[in-house]
């Protein structure tokens, strides 16, 4: 009795030890389950999207509905007839079938000559590409066009330095030998020797008078489609490139070049004439059967 | 001394119960102080370029480097000569001065004439989409063109039903009023009207002999490029669009065109010739100064 009495304590008090550790514990598990749905970037905004599964995406949702509505601004804007230019029907069908030879004429070259470009071409690519749609007519591209020999060598030690420690470390075996099969290494000649890097920055969001931000929507995707046409422009200039886009060097090249925070790398196109010994990879297209489906 | 001997129990109980409380909520905020980096759909590759935030971009460098190599697949593929092009200096301003000049007459129409618009058309500027550079090679488009009259009319069902659930219920006074501002609401008239509509799927994964999936690295940017190059090829053909990116409509009208769930609804365009009495709304774009920056 005198032993059950002095025990009592001690088992007292590994009940309640047990009990707490079972009632924290139940509180962690509820906790875990939530987790999946946990977004640390994103609002609640039950409406959005869930299928496109992009950041960028579910930000646009915000203000603007599914058109790339082209507004300048807070005011209504006048609405001006469309002038509208046709093509007779054969025309029109001869003019697709032109633009399609030349665009599939264009190839991805990483092979360039130093031949300097007129400037005024490259003036026109870039306004060219500024006519791409946008997310509410925001316009989130900047295009940074270098020429300096000295800037664009800085670009190379930036770009190469990491691609090195990608394919040194970061990278698996199998990459590496997969990249080897494609010919494909650290070393970034074209980046000195291009008369021309065009790296392409999308703007995150805006900044307006008074310093407040103002959502740039699908900001990445219009970025993109700007990008297509900057590759059409390129291609019917008789220019080429390659569409790369360097792995971990975003933050690195927007400070070297100067640019503000809201501007992340995309793309970095090097731009210039084809080499003359310049080679491709001997590879297809799918056929229109393989893309397209009609109903 | 009988008070203190009953009380024991008590007091260590309660003792125990704090000690394990604060032991159990210190290690909750651990947990807490790790979440922010959790990132669910990720797996642990601490080389990824965090500065893109964009989880196309996070997957892709599993196995690529930035360059889009253009390979066919696991084989070595041969490298054969470039047929290089070139035009005169005074040409090659020339095109891209006309080239840039078409391209800044592109507008967003929303006003489309039910005229039928030639098939061969539409091949050829879905063949144009298709000799867009991608990821690793891997094309992960489908352009669906629907011109059936009941397709269109179920498409626009889809739409106009989530639209007005947004307009209603989803969105907020701001951003309606903003939208009345622009006459953008939830009538689209023009899904029944245009010959054609284009939806354009990007592939997120690939899935190749065996059931395998094959990760589409880029495959968001991919498709925009080809959007963009698809933009271009419908404008050189006198043919005009609107960007549309329905809202919430992705997995209903996948599944009403019956694509497979690899494929992810990015854009709708409808495709015709311009109404006689269409109207755009008088914007303006951004001059080459506030979108270049030459160093």
């Amino acid at each position: 009795m005198a032993l059950l009495s002095s025990l009592t304590p001690l088992f007292v008090a590994a009940l309640c030890v047990v009990l707490v550790f079972l009632f924290k514990s139940s509180q962690k598990k509820e906790n875990e389950a939530v987790k999946p749905e946990w977004k640390p970037t994103a609002e609640s905004r039950p409406w959005v999207d869930e299928d496109l599964q992009d950041d960028t995406e579910i930000r646009h949702k915000d203000e603007e509905d599914g058109d790339w509505v082209e507004s300048g601004g807070e005011e209504e804007l006048a609405h001006v007839p469309y002038p509208a230019s046709r093509y007779p029907v054969e025309v029109m069908v001869q003019r697709s079938q032109d633009f399609y030879s030349l665009m599939n004429q264009r190839r991805s070259v990483r092979f360039l000559s130093p031949e300097p470009v007129p400037r005024q071409v490259i003036d026109n690519v870039i306004r060219t590409a500024g006519t791409a749609p946008s997310g509410a007519h925001t316009e989130p591209w900047t295009f940074v066009v270098v020429s300096d020999p000295e800037v664009k060598h800085q670009i190379r030690l930036v770009v190469e330095e990491e691609e090195e420690v990608n394919y040194r470390h970061r990278m698996g075996d199998k990459w590496v030998s997969d990249l080897q099969r494609l010919r494909t290494n650290w070393v970034k000649q074209y980046l000195d020797v291009a008369p021309y890097l065009v790296l392409i920055f999308k703007q995150t969001y805006g900044v307006v008078a008074g310093g407040q931000k103002k959502t740039h929507y699908y900001n990445e995707i219009s970025v993109s489609i700007s990008c297509g046409l900057l590759l059409a422009a390129l291609q019917n200039a008789g220019l080429v490139t390659v569409t790369t886009t360097p792995l971990n060097c975003g933050p690195q090249l927007r400070l070297l070049l100067g640019r503000p925070a809201n501007e992340k790398l995309l793309m970095l196109l090097p731009v210039g004439y084809p080499a003359p010994d310049a080679t491709v990879p001997d590879l297809t297209r799918k056929p229109l059967d393989d893309i397209m489906v009609h109903l």
